[in-house]
């Protein structure tokens, strides 16, 4: 059965790929799974039939014949537990990539996440400025050890792997702020990754539905 | 081979249980697996032998024979699979389970950080006061989300599981905010995990380094 998931009818990132379901994408074209997509608009989203499936009211869920996921991490580890090629063959090799996944959700997003509320719900106020810069400075810290350990290497631990799906998707929330450029080997490291073609397919997908929903 | 993690010499929070090495070895006690600890200065994390293990520069981490992880879900989640007792047996089931994990981490978790960054990095500054309202509101819409799902249940899906120890541990951080106490099933949920002989197990553990830091 191909599963199905949810993406919003009309992304507030007007088509830049930095909806949650864009990960989930990219993890299905990496390994080769069609997917169905439900776009739900915001009033959808906090409806009681979508919060049965997401608590939280959010984008994107996963469902297949039985099972229902709300979390991206977690459906990008269960399609990566399903099928090749988001993880290696040995069972150590598999917990370190896991430990990137986890990494990348709770290690580098949570200052970017802070950053992106700040934006969204402080501007107007008085200490946005200085607010701005002390958060900059916490991710600088974050962005500067991910730099140290990735080094020259192409990936975080070998061949690419869902750990480097979900590093390099939290790091593309930077975009407009500058402060990947300005570690040059962090932004080698999202190029890369989005010069993949699963990357290429799942964007240009989202990308298809914010043309439909402004052409609506 | 016994398994070692890393651990604070003396925790920041004299030994209430909050820092991150309490989760794993709650984790540990629910499987019956033993574990030795490490413990490390502030200035021993910073240091390049630390580094190469956690290049973050934080506790915990793990060591078994082969294996070196350092993000705490990732630890606990390969705990749960090697031993039984934090996941159900079914694949649906243990997907389930890793969901909430990631919901405790990545959904639940970011404002209660962003709470304690505030409180740790912005308590001189002039607008202290409404900043902590803010945020304190971000974590109201989130806790009676999951007040919500969790309703009359003893746990989140079924059974106690690895996604409920996350997402107690993540309670347990807004401890003296008195915003769990709002939601009085989410302070019996945290009061039902907290009973658990190897919660207690795992308490008793962290607090007796508290002390021998403080007896030293």
């Amino acid at each position: 059965m191909t599963p199905t998931i949810t993406a919003f009818k009309a992304s507030p990132d007007r088509g830049r790929g930095l909806a949650r379901d864009m990960r989930v994408r990219w993890a299905f074209e990496e390994v080769g799974q069609p997917y169905e997509v439900r776009l739900l608009t915001f009033a959808e989203m906090k409806e009681p039939a979508h919060l049965a499936l997401h608590p939280f009211g959010q984008i994107p869920t996963y469902e297949d014949s039985e099972l229902a996921l709300f979390e991206s991490g977690a459906i990008i580890l269960h399609v990566a537990q399903q099928h090749a090629g988001l993880l290696p063959d040995d069972a150590d090799g598999r917990a370190r990539a896991t430990n990137w996944m986890f990494a990348a959700l709770n290690t580098v997003e949570p200052p970017i996440l802070e950053l992106q509320t700040a934006m969204f719900a402080e501007r107007d106020r008085s200490w946005f400025a200085e607010r701005l810069a002390l958060i900059h400075d916490q991710i600088r810290v974050r962005l500067g050890q991910l730099s140290q350990r990735l080094g020259e290497a192409d990936w975080l631990d070998g061949h690419f792997s869902a750990g480097d799906l979900m590093m390099v998707s939290v790091l593309q929330r930077l975009g407009s702020s500058g402060l990947v450029a300005e570690f040059p080997n962090l932004a080698a490291y999202v190029a890369r990754a989005e010069a993949r073609p699963a990357y290429r397919r799942a964007f240009d997908a989202q990308y298809a539905v914010f043309l439909a929903a402004s052409a609506g």
